[in-house]
């Protein structure tokens, strides 16, 4: 019975990427049961961290068990009623996912479409609808490279009405970039954990605002996504805790692990790390004679995407990387699968030798 | 920024279970990517493992991103539609779980009780409805420790019915006690990798018969457990694969290594381990005195449910188990929380030393 092959891989894709070192040490540790009591702590300092990390004091603050879009179903199955009117902005796939995923539950979805490549525009989605229950929109869009003004656009909601929730993908973005719930006014918010928070695929940190729990709906359609169920074990300040399901324990010491590292760095150094990560990249791929996909001033620095230079073979240049430099990165995505490659630099990998690595062989494989 | 404490557990519970060595070392190795092809290759065989320990030849049979409960949500999700008539034998608590999930659905819910301690009687169960669209039980009733004969049932309703569907609970059965899909006719089954598996909590194996694949719900309201986008991923016989989510990667390379471990072993070998394991541990409770649970005759030997002596602290017995042997044991479930404990022999945990292990530390404890 063989196993997977031992290769080291430099994962400078849109993710998984390369985890911490501290997060791959926990998976492996000793397994704990789901009620010890240590384990129990581990999972409250996970959470606490988690709000640290979210910037936010929002009691409902969790991993919930499954990779980044359990996070996005769960956000809509607990808080869009069939017939809610829920506006999204839309500018990239994930963008495109929100209005599939809410449409499943009965909302009443009004998408805003944007050019993939582009922000989301603040003014187009609070005009394309007077009194929506809850407007939504990606924060840094994977499939682009796309930065949105989330902040901007909770404010604005805010201001004009006081009923809509917002809600944010963050599934790209927290812990690489600003992201600042309370502050912002984010109601709702979702997050992985195999892009900038360095662990490998498998949870959904998750966030929500005591205002949008208010209004959750009491019995939603999905029992494994039920968050009055999860919260009864996740919740421990009650001294109860009720069995939901049985919680991912290695997976859940991985991201405890990974979240002491990263506050550990302070979260302004890990910000900056991947915006001087991200910069270098920039001017590298601009010095190769590359043209940077996603709207200029708009830019992740966790994820760029890059045209394919005409006459390249996208799959093939990204095949040489894989076999000839241990080096994946990303195709693009939907109408321009073979037009543009994706660039991670994502927590541990937000790093000068992996941006030194990537230039250099990109260079040597396109002959630049 | 402490770290969780690296404590050595013997999980004796009713899960997780302690996993194999060589699950544990498979979820440390160097991550992959969910679209590199050696991480498909690991897919595709992990898929084809899977077949074997189910005994069957479905070709839709995958590792769900989730832990157990998601398998028992995607079964109704993706295969009970609203007014459906869906009669549940309930003898424990996964059993009352299926009622409260299938109603959520939609489903026209037929519950048939029985006492808990029980296993589900074929005849009361076939005779609650003349023509339900689906038949279903728990194979292993994790609360009680109790086996039904999901066969008979099978039989049984496929013998007066050819369109009901039989869906079968197997959390805690596959890889511990004999689990055959294509021999018994079961259509829809779900397992959990943290018990006899010997993996950490995180994935549910899922196997769906043809027939039940042409009955599939085609929209179902969740959208991440619609099998209709996961199977476009995971199937990568017709030679493409679409992204749905990113595949929980290093959680199905630690399954992997399980399901190898597992078949070199070979399956019977392995059944056989459990049964001597729980029957050891069976008649060593005798020995001390304490009264099984589970009616005779069902006991599973992988987990086995055994009366709190009078005037015996169920709490503080566990309590002393844990922080001075450093063992895990379980409470009782619902109205027996307190007076039945619950202990596991699971995957790597069906060995002779751990049955000594917890009848000695039990008897020292209870001075029996």
């Amino acid at each position: 019975m063989p196993g997977m092959a031992l290769v080291d891989r430099a994962l400078l894709g849109p993710g998984p990427s390369n985890p911490y070192p501290e997060a791959t040490a926990a998976l492996a540790a000793p397994l704990l049961g789901h009620l010890d009591p240590e384990f129990l702590r581990v999972l409250d300092e996970t959470c606490a961290r988690l709000r640290r990390v979210w910037g936010t004091e929002n009691a409902r603050t969790l991993p919930l068990s499954g990779t980044g879009s359990i996070g996005m179903e769960a956000a809509f199955a607990n808080f869009a009623r069939p017939g809610d009117v829920v506006v999204v902005g839309v500018n990239g796939l994930f963008g495109e996912r929100m209005v599939d995923v809410a449409g499943r539950y009965g909302a009443d979805v009004v998408r805003v479409d944007h050019d993939w490549g582009q922000p989301v525009d603040v003014r187009r989605v609070l005009d394309a609808h007077p009194e929506p229950s809850m407007v939504a929109a990606v924060h840094a869009e994977t499939s682009t490279g796309v930065r949105s003004d989330i902040k901007a656009l909770a404010h604005a909601v805010h201001a004009r009405d006081q009923r809509a929730l917002v809600l944010a993908d963050c599934v790209t973005s927290l812990a690489g970039i600003e992201v600042d719930i309370d502050a912002w006014g984010v109601d709702v918010a979702y997050s992985g954990t195999q892009k900038c928070l360095g662990v490998a695929p498998g949870l959904a940190p998750f966030t929500v605002s005591d205002r949008a729990w208010d209004r959750r709906v009491q019995r939603p359609p999905t029992w494994y996504l039920d968050l009055n169920l999860i919260g009864a074990y996740v919740d421990g300040s009650s001294g109860g805790r009720t069995y939901h399901h049985t919680a991912p324990v290695a997976m859940i010491a991985s991201l405890h692990a990974a979240l002491g590292r990263v506050l550990e760095e302070g979260l302004e150094a890990v910000h900056e790390r991947h915006r001087a990560a991200g910069q270098r990249l920039h001017e590298g791929l601009g010095e190769l004679g590359l043209e940077l996909f996603a709207a200029e001033g708009h830019r992740l620095p966790e994820l760029t995407t890059v045209r394919v230079p005409d006459g390249v073979d996208s799959a093939k240049v990204r095949q040489v990387l894989l076999t000839e430099y241990g080096i994946e990165i990303g195709a693009g995505v939907g109408a321009f699968a073979s037009s543009v490659w994706r660039i991670g630099l994502m927590g541990h990998n937000a790093r000068p030798e992996r941006v030194e690595l990537v230039l250099g062989a990109l260079r040597r494989v396109l002959g630049a």
